[in-house]
């Protein structure tokens, strides 16, 4: 980077991290593309049911009790929404755009129930760059067995390169 | 329940289920009513972020990572926002409507970082009632000392008095 | 609530709670009422065991052993009374009383083994008022399939409304 | 063992156990004496307190939320009673008796709130031993810092020597 264009670029959350830290900053604004995607997957297990549960508080027996859920429209116990919904923002946090992002916002459509066993894919495509905010508008897809489970859209705001 | 206002009304997720089993429900759609309320509050801490980083995978430096949280914008780590938005969920599936509800989407905008130590409250209130289709619209608002943290919208199908 | 019947009622230990608080609070004494109830129940998975050994430290081979457990009196492996017993305090601490009740004693007879899979519904039962100490006896049952597997009584110390 | 005292003996659950599963078997009745004492040690953290609200789904604000806790009786959080309580049974499944007996009944006096960072110390102490009914009466006691937070008694049968 030369001195002018340092000069010139706004301050960036990035400035202050130390170069050990910065080696674990993710992408920057200027490294966004249009169409760019990253995923994160992981088998759903009653572990994770039951853990979220604990950190949530959220015990509806649909997600912990066989007996009220069998006779349910959902014909067995299913895993939390809000507990897909997680791995979406794993993608941000750790991959695309990673370390340094953040998360503005997020819309979350719940499609199809997930249930232990299933194996979730959580996909963000980015749909939008506003250069002038510095913010990127990602698709936000989770699936199952290549089936929509969970979708919406989110804001991150991504810090420009330091 | 008279056989003319059984045949009358449509068939409910809870017709299938057992008196004990009953009992587990939550509020029908016939029970709600404008501006009702519920909240559930919770302590983050140190151990809800780490459960949390190892059930979702988002591994992010800015909850786990105090040398690289430290000089960044937040000055230390900060919980997962997805983690509180859990606390919405809870509300809906253990108090307002509780068991029975099904999730159709939910909003989320993350207005300030939450830390371990801070006690978020999460209320939910009824803000339409589409008695058409049994859908209640909520206002979704979390809250540490009583400024916003998160706030958005969430639509709740609630099934009929069975 | 009238001057005269404030200065009358004994101090309660809900009158230090600000009124967000407050809505988080259970029944108090005088809601009480012989034969009131309330249950919650849920499913008994490999991952509750699991957990439950690594919290309580009760490693016995009967819970996590399956070479040990087939050939034992049991004939597989168990899950942990205590880990049924937790149950009941669930009904306490969430439900009838709720927030705000003390627990001071139980009383636990294990009846039946109970196995990953099982579901488990605890019981709790006003069975005796005392209007004295503010203490209320519950019958506690935990069955499954509508069998005991837990019986009991505790008694819970319950506030008086604020 | 002589073939005499083998063939009067009654038979014990832990007679089809193979030699290898027979090393994980605990202490036989005949093992036992009256004073006979052991212990099981362990800190209560926070994740202590998070993990077993998921497992029991107490999730309870006086275990969870400090705004709530705070102006309490209790001063603050406390830790679950039931949680404390589990620790009698590690004593029995994993060191006094141990692996092989089996849990008839347990009382329970919650006699002082336990916190995140207190160290619980459980005792079980043998005293009384039932021959006919080869049934071993324990004294069990839970402290924290030397002060009783629980108390009371357990019944456990004791398979006699195979």
């Amino acid at each position: 980077m030369t001195a002018q264009t340092a000069t010139k670029r706004e301050p960036s959350p990035a400035d202050d991290l130390d170069p050990a830290m910065r080696e674990l900053h993710g992408a920057y604004f200027e490294d966004l593309k249009l169409g760019q995607t990253a995923t994160f997957g992981r088998t759903i297990t009653d572990a994770d049911i039951v853990l979220y549960a604990g950190l949530s508080g959220d015990t509806n027996p649909i997600h912990l009790n066989h007996d009220f859920a069998s006779p349910s429209m959902f014909r067995g116990r299913i895993a939390h929404g809000m507990l897909t919904a997680g791995l979406i923002s794993t993608v941000f946090g750790t991959k695309l755009p990673g370390p340094g992002c953040i998360y503005i916002s997020q819309s979350l459509n719940f499609r199809r129930a997930v249930r232990a066993g299933d194996t979730v894919l959580a996909r963000c495509t980015v749909t939008k760059l506003d250069d002038d905010k510095k913010i990127a508008t990602f698709a936000t897809l989770c699936t199952v067995n290549g089936k929509s489970v969970l979708d919406g859209e989110a804001l991150i705001m991504v810090p420009t390169r330091p």
